[in-house]
C-alpha cells in the first residue's frame, strides 16, 4: 500500500485527493491516513489540503522497498527488491537469493555494505547513505563466454545514468571502471554461476558500487577516487540514481539480447571511452605492448593499434592509459 | 566423540575395552557407553564382552556424518560432512553452503533427494536409501575453462571406486556417464561460480548420483538404466562406496593439480572408454559425423578419427556409440 500512494503522489503533478486514494485501492480514509503519516515519519514531506487532499512535495535520501518500486521505470527488472539497511555485499545477497529460486531481475540495494569487494578482491566499506551498492539478477539464455558482455553494458548504463541525474561528464574505463575527472567513481562486479557439462548459465549477478555522498577520502586513495558528491559539489538522490540505472540497463539489455551483440551501445560506449584514440599500454598476459586504442568493437574486445599498423584484439588483463603524467 | 569411538572401533580388529576409549578421550565410562548404546539404536552390531570391551561386528546400511567420517579416508576431501534425510538437492545444498563460507572439501550427502537433477534438467527421484547422492565442493585456482576436467577426474574416481566396491566393471561413457553391462548407472553433475570480469573460478561443486540398492526402474527406462544390486545381485554399503569416491577423487585431483593436466588418469581413463576404438556419431553444433573413437587426451577431449583419417577432437556436444541395435 505504501508503495502504490508514494507511487500515485509521485505522478501527480497537484493534489491527490485522499477519496481517490481510497476508491484506487479499495481502503478506508482512515487507511490511508496512516500510510500518509507513516510517510511522513520516514522523512517526506507531503502537504494536505482540506478537501484539495494531498501533494508530494520532498522525497528524504532514503533507500527502501517503497521509495524504489515507486521511483522503477522499468518493465522487468527490478520488480522485486530486496533491501538491506546493512549488509556484508548485495553481490553475495544476490547469489544467495540465486540459489533460493529468486526470480529474474531481482535487484538487490544495502544502505551500507560490511564487506563489499573491489576489483582484486580489495575491501570497500563506507559508512551508511553515501554509496549506491546495488546488484540484480539476471538469467540469460546465451552462453557462458559471452557474459562479460554484461560487464560492459552496466558499464555504458551506469555511466549515463550519472551523466542524466547530475550533469556530470563520466567517462568508461574499458572494460569496468567508471572515472570522473580522471579518477574511480564506480566498481562493476559481475559473477555468474554455470553448469559444466551443459555449458550454460544458471544466472548472473551484476554488481555496482557508485560512490555517490562520500564527503572525504582516506589520504591514500583521494588521488584516485572521487564521488558525484565531490564533483558535482552537491547531495545526489540515490534512489533517482539507481531508478535511472535500472531503466537504462533494461533497455540496453533488451538491445543486446536482440542484436546477439553490443552494436546497439557501440557508438556510445566510444564516445565515452577514456582511453579514445589514446596511448594505451597492455599489460598481456603473454607480454606488455603499447598502442592507440581505437575503441571497442561488437563482441567487447579492445582495439589496441600498434605501431606498425596492426590491430590486436584485446579481450582481458589490464590496459592502462596514458595521461599527462604517466599511464594511469 | 560418535565418530571417533566408531572410528576406534571400525580400526581394531579385536576388543576394545571401555577402559582404554575412556582414557583416550578423556570421558567416563557411562559417556562410553550411552555413545555404544546409541550406536546400537542406530543398527550397529556391537559385541560387548566383560572385562574385553567392545567389538563393531556389523553396520547397518545408514549413510550418516559419524558413519561416513569414520569410513573416509581422505586427507582433506570430506573432512567436513553435511548430512541430510532429506534434500531438494545436494548441489543445491552445497552451493548455498558456499556461498556462506563453506571450507573446500566439503561434502554433501543425502539419504533421498526431491529434486535431484540428471542430464537435461530431467528430474529423479529415488526412495531413501537406495541411492548415493553426494556433492562435494572445491575451489580450484586453475582457469574457469578447465573446470569440464572435474567432470572427467569424477568419473574415472567413480568407475574405479564401483569396481573396487562391488567387483563389478564399470564403463565410462564420455564426457560423465558411467554404464554397467551398457546401462547408466551414474550422473555426475558439476556447476561453477565464478567472477566474470577476473576470469576466476569462485568455487565448483562436484555432484554425483549412483543408483546403488534400487531394485526396480519403471518400465520406460528399465532398458537404459540399471543399479549396482541388480548388476551385483547383492546390497551395497553406500557409506563405503561413498569413502571409496573420495579417496579416489582426492588422489586424481591431487594429481591433476600437480600436472596441471589429465595425464595421469589418461591409460586407465581409456581403458575403462566405452567408445574406445569403436564407432561413433557425433552430434556437433555445426553437423554430425560418424568415425572411430581413439580415445580422450590429455585436456579431455575426445578424439574421433574420420573415414578421411583426419582426427577431430570434439570437447562438447552428444556422442552415441555404435552397438548391436544401433547408436546408443
Amino acid at each position: 500500500m505504501k508503495t502504490e500512494i508514494l507511487t500515485v503522489l509521485r505522478e501527480t503533478d497537484g493534489y491527490v485527493s485522499g477519496q481517490e486514494l481510497c476508491d484506487r485501492f479499495g481502503v478506508s480514509r482512515t487507511a490511508v491516513w496512516k500510510v500518509i503519516n507513516g510517510l511522513k515519519e520516514e522523512g517526506y514531506a507531503i502537504a494536505s489540503l482540506p478537501r484539495k487532499g494531498y501533494r508530494l512535495e520532498g522525497a528524504p535520501d532514503i533507500v527502501s522497498e517503497s521509495e524504489l518500486l515507486s521511483r522503477l521505470e522499468t518493465r522487468w527488472l527490478g520488480r522485486r527488491v530486496v533491501f538491506f539497511e546493512q549488509t556484508d555485499s548485495t553481490n553475495t545477497q544476490a547469489k544467495r537469493l540465486a540459489e533460493e529460486g529468486a526470480p529474474e531481475g531481482t535487484l538487490v540495494v544495502a544502505d551500507m555494505q560490511t564487506a563489499g569487494k573491489g576489483r582484486r578482491g580489495r575491501s570497500w566499506q563506507q559508512a551508511p547513505g553515501t554509496m549506491v551498492s546495488m546488484t540484480f539478477l539476471l538469467k540469460p539464455e546465451f552462453a557462458p563466454d559471452r557474459a562479460s558482455m554484461l560487464t560492459l553494458l552496466a558499464a555504458h548504463s551506469v555511466a549515463g545514468a550519472i551523466e542524466a541525474v547530475t550533469g556530470l561528464s563520466a567517462a568508461i574505463k574499458w572494460p569496468n571502471d567508471i572515472v570522473i575527472n580522471g579518477k574511480k567513481t564506480v566498481g562493476i562486479l559481475t559473477e555468474m554461476s554455470l553448469s559444466v557439462e551443459q555449458d550454460s548459465i544458471h544466472y548472473v549477478v551484476v554488481g555496482i558500487g557508485i560512490n555517490v555522498n562520500i564527503r572525504e577520502f582516506p589520504e591514500e586513495i583521494k588521488d584516485v577516487a572521487t564521488s558525484l558528491y565531490l564533483e558535482s559539489g552537491s547531495q545526489v538522490n540515490r534512489t533517482c540514481l539507481i531508478g535511472e540505472v535500472m531503466k537504462r540497463f533494461e533497455a540496453d539489455y533488451e538491445q543486446f539480447i536482440a542484436l546477439e551483440n553490443l552494436t546497439g551501445i557501440l557508438e556510445d560506449y566510444n564516445a565515452h571511452l577514456v582511453s579514445m584514440n589514446r596511448e594505451v599500454r597492455v599489460l598481456d598476459p603473454k607480454g606488455e605492448f603499447q598502442g592507440i586504442s581505437r575503441g571497442m568493437n561488437q563482441n567487447g574486445e579492445l582495439l589496441v593499434e600498434k605501431e606498425d599498423g596492426s590491430v590486436v584484439c584485446v579481450y582481458a588483463g589490464e590496459v592502462s592509459v596514458r595521461g599527462l603524467y604517466g599511464y594511469v
